[in-house]
Order: structure tokens, then sequence, then C-alpha cells
């Protein structure tokens, strides 16, 4: 079998391609490389053993995709390729239409050419706006996300329900990522942001190093124990094995299937924080400030339906996350750059 | 003052065009021709006594679209053009995403450009869903569209208020249309929908006129006085009256701006029968049937916004829009096919 993963150099995409190539899958990868390396699939090569095959191509060059798929027999399609900024997307919306849905849309009509109607999306649970109640279940109702990029998020899974219902052939798995985090246990691949990182992990790790001076923590008040906003951190390594579990579904089924992957655990940030001042030895300085407009109180998952259809459950800890996300950080300080 | 109306040569582009020209604006008009006759834009300069610039051209083609704004110095854009049937974009709904959602994102590129952010859309009711209760007001959420192309019209008023929020120089007016119908008092431009009509009123036309057989009636039981369901219709020549009103205000203004366009009259489909009997003479026949699914009982509007902020309201009758119709029908009973 072979599986095109789209953004496959990045964070999320190069993991899922380690573990798609140790379960023997061969993998080809379109990454645009905009907030990647190559460097990222070089690495995913020499830890499985196998060579990724790589083309630098943007998914809405919808010519170059064609390429692609006329010189690989392609079974399905890992859809990562798009941007995930959340500040970026309330500056420039249009970029994150474009990228997101339009390309998605790009994809899609080359798939349909090609006739590989199989695809796994990276959906967020974002697209759950702010919860009524923790933790939440897939058939909670869509809510508004709170800027461009979870936006983006929603239509995509909405157009590809509108597509599985005007096409009984095509397959789409949404993934509802809860908050990725973690680094392959190995150090050699792991979490490279452009610039100041958007998300908690990368950035307590960027502190803990020494590349930053202070952590700043968004808001001391809301309603949880601690004061500070509750997340399901899952580690990425599970993340990558809920793709692969996705993935064996695939063959036999049509329609739309939707799956939370968390861990169903809520964890606060001083909790994050406190958990890798452990894994690193040294404490780490942060200073609480103002609520970040459109960040919620609290969200974690019920992640019992991907248990059960897919008999896929996060298993690393807290611990591990951090461990993993430090090795990474320490062995790797500028990232991929040399 | 230049105005691009995309769209331009379809049923509401065509009644706009004519009363911007009438108003002394100059006109350019882009359309694909994929539902329209460049014949309407020949009446309607024939109307007027002055001449519509045409270019055959699709908006998602961006080099052409740029020809365009390069031509001719553009002030603002009326956008019409997009696909509208709901039950075909049930069947293809990537189509209604490519030409509405991704036809208006390469548009939106394009003013950029060229330094034009005056944007008049042709949004719809159908963005509040079900709503909750009647009339409607323009701060009803907006709820879950019942079809793709309802969809795309609330995605791209997301994308439209995305926009504007990262760029305050743009200014958007959104017109939610109610039920257009009717045709110029001229008789020589009106609707001309291709194959079996999708909306009550030209569908009635074509039976009255012996074109079809009977009227199918969806739903006799709904939660309605007679039973059939009742809708808000709004004679095209008000309609465009009310793109004039709104362009009016867009010059010292930015921020998004949202209008119903609609009478604040709700009438039933056995109401509408009976007004276009009287028009055209005799009795029309008709059945009644199942209802069609995502159809709702009854959507009216709450006009009073666009009233007091545009100083415009629809003031033609019912019996003034069957008129019409049948005056364009008679006339034009192959549309504007020769």
């Amino acid at each position: 079998m072979s599986i095109l993963v789209t953004g496959g150099a990045g964070y999320i995409g190069s993991h899922t391609c380690l573990e798609l190539l140790k379960a023997g899958y061969d993998v080809v990868v379109v990454d645009n490389l905009c907030n990647a390396k190559e460097e990222s699939l070089k690495r995913v090569s020499h830890l499985a053993g196998r060579e990724v095959a790589f083309r630098n191509v943007d998914i809405r060059n919808i010519s170059e995709l064609r390429k692609v798929f006329s010189a690989f027999s392609i079974d399905a399609v890992v859809h990562f390729a798009g941007l995930k900024a959340v500040g970026e997307s309330t500056k420039v919306p249009m970029k994150y239409y474009d990228n997101n849905v339009n390309g998605t849309r790009c994809l899609l009509e080359v798939m349909n050419e090609f006739d590989v109607r199989h695809l796994v999306f990276s959906s967020s649970a974002t697209v759950y706006g702010d919860p009524e109640t923790v933790p939440v279940r897939e058939d909670f109702p869509t809510g508004t996300p709170t800027n461009p990029y979870g936006r983006t998020k929603l239509v995509i899974e909405e157009m590809l329900k509108d597509l599985s219902a005007s096409d009984e052939r095509w397959n789409f798995s949404l993934l509802r990522y809860f908050n990725p985090v973690g680094a392959h246990e190995s150090g050699i691949i792991g979490e490279d942001p452009n610039g100041i990182p958007n998300n908690l992990m990368p950035f307590i790790a960027q502190v803990a190093v020494g590349k930053r001076e202070k952590l700043n923590v968004y808001g001391g008040d809301y309603p949880t124990e601690d004061g500070t906003g509750i997340r399901d951190y899952i580690h990425v390594v599970d993340l990558a094995e809920g793709h692969l579990a996705a993935l064996k579904t695939h063959w036999n089924d049509t329609g739309v299937h939707t799956y939370n992957l968390g861990t169903g655990n809520g964890s606060s940030v001083l909790e994050m924080l406190s958990a890798f001042e452990v894994a690193c030895g040294h404490s780490i300085p942060y200073e609480i400030v103002a609520r970040r407009p459109g960040d919620i109180a609290e969200c974690f998952a019920d992640p019992s339906y991907a248990n059960e259809k897919l008999g896929w459950t996060a298993t690393r800890t807290i611990a591990e996350m951090t461990a993993d996300t430090w090795k990474w950080q320490t062995a790797n300080p500028e990232g991929y750059s040399e």
C-alpha cells in the first residue's frame, strides 16, 4: 500500500510518516516546506531504515499534484498540509482560506481524477468552539470556532461531509486533535516551530533551554483548580498511531467517520510547567499575564469512540511527553537547522 | 463611478445593472455565461440607453480578472457570480465550493491588488437555517444551512468578516435576499432558468404558459394557515434598488454591514398561485406532493434595518410581481433564446 502524506515534513506529519513506514506502508510526501524542512524526512528515513519519497509540491498546484499521482500508485491520502497558527490566521485570514480550504479542494479534485477516495484529515478540537461541558464527545455540536484557523478546519469538515453525501464512494476519517506535544523517543525528530512558538510546549522548551527569558501564562483567573487553562495534551507518537489505526479501517468502509484523538485527561498550564521542570531538572521562569481573546477555560476529549471503533488509545504519560520534548530540544536546540 | 458587476448577465445581476446605469454609474460586467446569456445585457443597454461593458470571464481565472481591473478603473464590486441551485449543490457540492467560495477568494485577491475594497455581496436568507421565530432579524444567529449551496453562502460571509477584521480598509455589504421574483415592468428582461426551474415563480410561469403540465407543491401539511410553506417574495427591481442603496452608503464607510432584503410579508405557495392565476387570467393545475428534505415551514424578513440605515423599502406588491413575471414569460416564452 502506498500512502500520500500531504504536509508530511511537518511536526505531526513526520511522526506519522515514521509509523507508516514501520507498519510496512510505502510513503510519498508532498510538502511546500513553508513551515517544515526536508531534513525531518531524512531523519524519518534513517529511523525507519526505509526511504520516504519526497516532492516539493504545493497542493494548490493541481498540475504538479497530478504528476505525483501519476508517478506513484496512491491508495490513500493522509492530509496534514495546512497552516495552523491561530494568531497569524486573524492577521492574514485569506492566506488560511487559500492554503487550507482551497488547498483541500484542489487535493480532492486530483484524488477524484485518479480514483483515490480514502482520506484521513487533520481536524482539530477547535471545531467544538467553547463546549458546554467536558469531556467533549464527537456528537457534540460543532460550535463557532474563535478564529479563522478554526473556521477553515470546520469548513473543510463540512465540505468533506457534503462530498461524501453526494458520492458514496468516498471515505473520510476526520481526526479531531486535542493538543499534540512531545517528540519521538529517540529525540531525532520533533517540533521545529518557525519564529516564536504559538503553542505551550515548544515555548516552555525554549525557555527551559535558555532561548527565551520566561513563559507568559495567558490567564490565571479561569474557573479551574489553579486558575490556568486546562487542555488535553497528547503525545505526538500516540497521535501518529491514531492515524495508522484510522487508515486500517479504511479499505472496506465508506462515509465520514469522526474521531477525537485525545487522552481524556485535562492538564493545566501550571501542571505542564511542573512536569517540564521535572523533565529538565530545573525551574522555569513564568509570569501570569492577561487572558488571550478566544481562549477557553477547559477542553478535553472523551476518546472512547476511537478506542471502541479503532482499537486505539493514547498510552503515553505527561512525564513521557515532557521528557521526550526535552530530549529533542536539548539535542536540537536550533531544530532542524544546521 | 465604475462598478464591476460579477455575474451581471444573470437574473438579479441584469436587473441591478439596469438600475446602476439609470443612476449614472458606469457598469462593467464579468460573467462566465454558465447560467446566463449575453442577450440580457444587450437588452439592459437598450432599456438604459447606455452601454454595459461585458467581458466573458470566470472570476476564478485570476489573470483574466486582472486584465479587467487593468482595463477599467473600478470603484466598487457588486458580486453576484455564483451557482444557486439547491438540488444541484447536493449532487455536485465541490462545484459549489469551487465556484462560490474559491471564486470569491480569487475576486478578493485581485480587488486587493488593485486597491478596490468595496464589495456588495449576494448572500441569502438561507444562512439563518431554520429560524426559531419570524420575522428574521439580521442579529439572529446564523444557523446550519440545510444544503451545500447555503453553506457556501455562509462560508463566504464568514470569510468576508475575517478579512474585514484583519484589515479595516475593506467595506462589505452582505445582502441577505429572501425570495426574488418578478421581472422588469417592461417585460424585456426577466428570469431565464436553465432546464427545470428550481424556484416557485418561474415554475408557475412555465405551467401557466403551457410549457409544463402542473405545479408540484412540496408539502401541504406545514403548520401554516393553508398548510403550504410561507416565504417572503420580493420583486427583483426592489432587490436591485436595494443594491443601489447599499452602494451609496459605501464611500465613507468600512466594516461589514448585513441587511435583510425582503418585504417583511410572508406569502404561502397557494397564495402565490392564486395571485398568478389573477395575473394570467386562467387557473393553473397543481398537485400537493411530499415535502422536500431541507425545506422549512416559514421564513420572512424583518427589513427594518435596511429601511433605517439605507433608506430602502420594498414597495412592489404580489400583484406586480406576478403581473411582471407573466408579462416577461408571455413575451419571451423561451427566455433569451432565439
